[in-house]
C-alpha cells in the first residue's frame, strides 16, 4: 500500500482498494502488472531517431516502411504522438522535441532535440516539416524558432491549422479563436 | 416585481432587489430603463439588407462607407455579428441567415434569408462570401447548401478556419479537432 500511495492520484483509500484487489486476483495477472512496471524502467527508452518512447530502436513508427519518412511532424512530447496517431490521418513520421523553449523556466533551445531534427532535415530525405507544437505562447515561440532555423534549409514548413474547434459555436468562441478563424479562412 | 420575475434568470429575490433599487434610484435613470425596454420593441428591427438587428435601416455596418461591401460574412444569428465585430478584423459587411437548415426541427432553406443573400450576390457588387456558420452538423450542412448555390455565381466562397483553438494543447484536443488541424495545416 505504501508503494501504491506514492503514485499520482492514488490516496490511502485507493491504495487499500488496489492492494486487496491484487490479493484476490490470479497470480499471473499480478505478475503481468509487476513485469509491466519493471519493463517501463528497463525496456522503455527514447527512439534515437524521433525521441518518442519505445521498446525497440528505431521505434515502430520510424521503422514502418508504410510511413512517409519525408514528412516529419514535430511535437512537444510523446503524449502528443499518441493524440495525433489517434486521428489516423498522419502518414508521416514524428520528431519529439521533449518540451518547448521557455527561458523563464530555464529551458533553452539546446535543452530540446532541435539539433537532431536539423540533422534529420540536413540528411536530405525530409520534404515537409509539420510544426505541431501547442498553440500556446511557448509552443508558438518554439515553432517560430524552428521556422527561422529551417527556412534556409529548402524544406517545406507547415503548422497545424488553428481556428474554430469542430463542434463549437461562433457565439461562444473567444476573440483570439475568431480572429484566427477569420484571418485563416480557406476556400471552400 | 411580477413583471421583473418574468425575465429569464430573475427569481423572486432578484426581482425584489431590483424593484427596491428602482424605488431608490433617480427618476431619470428609471425612465431611461423604461424607454430602453420600450425601444427594443418599437424601434429595433432587422436591417433590410443584412438582417442584423438595428434601429436604423440600413444598419450602421451596412451604411458605413469605410466597410468593404464586396466582402459578405454570412452568420447564423445577430449574436454572431457581435462576436465577430469584437475581433476588429472583419472589414466587410454581414448577412444574417436567421438560423440554420434543420429539417428535423422543420427549418427548411426557405425559412432562412438565403434568397436575399443570393440577390445581393446577383447584384454583382460581392467579391467574396465568407461562410461563418457554426462548425456543427447543422452549420456545416447550411454552409454546404450555400456553397452549392453560390458556386455557379462567380463569387469567391471561403469559410472560417477550423483546427486547434488558440491557447489549447495538442494533448487534450479531440480527435476531430486534431484531424481538422492536420488536414488544414498551413505554410508558415
Amino acid at each position: 500500500m505504501k508503494q501504491l500511495e506514492r503514485l499520482p492520484g492514488i490516496g490511502p483509500r485507493s491504495a487499500e482498494r488496489i492492494a486487496f484487489h491484487l490479493l484476490r486476483t490470479e497470480p499471473e495477472d499480478a505478475f503481468a502488472l509487476a513485469d509491466a512496471v519493471r519493463d517501463v524502467k528497463e525496456r522503455l527508452r527514447h527512439c534515437t531517431r524521433c525521441f518518442n518512447l519505445t521498446d525497440t530502436d528505431p521505434c515502430g513508427i520510424c521503422s514502418d516502411p508504410k510511413r512517409d519518412a519525408s514528412q516529419v511532424v514535430v511535437v512537444e512530447q510523446p503524449k502528443d504522438v499518441l493524440a495525433l496517431e489517434g486521428t489516423g490521418v498522419v502518414r508521416g513520421v514524428y520528431h519529439v522535441l521533449m518540451g518547448h523553449i521557455a527561458p523563464l523556466e530555464g529551458v533553452e533551445p539546446s535543452d530540446l532535440t532541435i539539433e537532431a531534427l536539423l540533422a534529420r532535415v540536413r540528411s536530405g530525405t525530409v520534404r515537409e516539416v509539420v510544426l505541431a507544437t501547442n498553440p500556446t505562447v511557448e509552443g508558438d515561440g518554439t515553432a517560430l524558432h524552428l521556422h527561422s532555423l529551417l527556412t534556409p534549409m529548402k524544406v517545406q514548413v507547415t503548422r497545424l491549422a488553428r481556428g474554430l474547434a469542430v463542434g463549437s459555436q461562433v457565439e461562444y468562441a473567444t476573440r483570439a479563436m475568431l480572429e484566427a478563424a477569420i484571418l485563416g479562412r480557406t476556400a471552400m
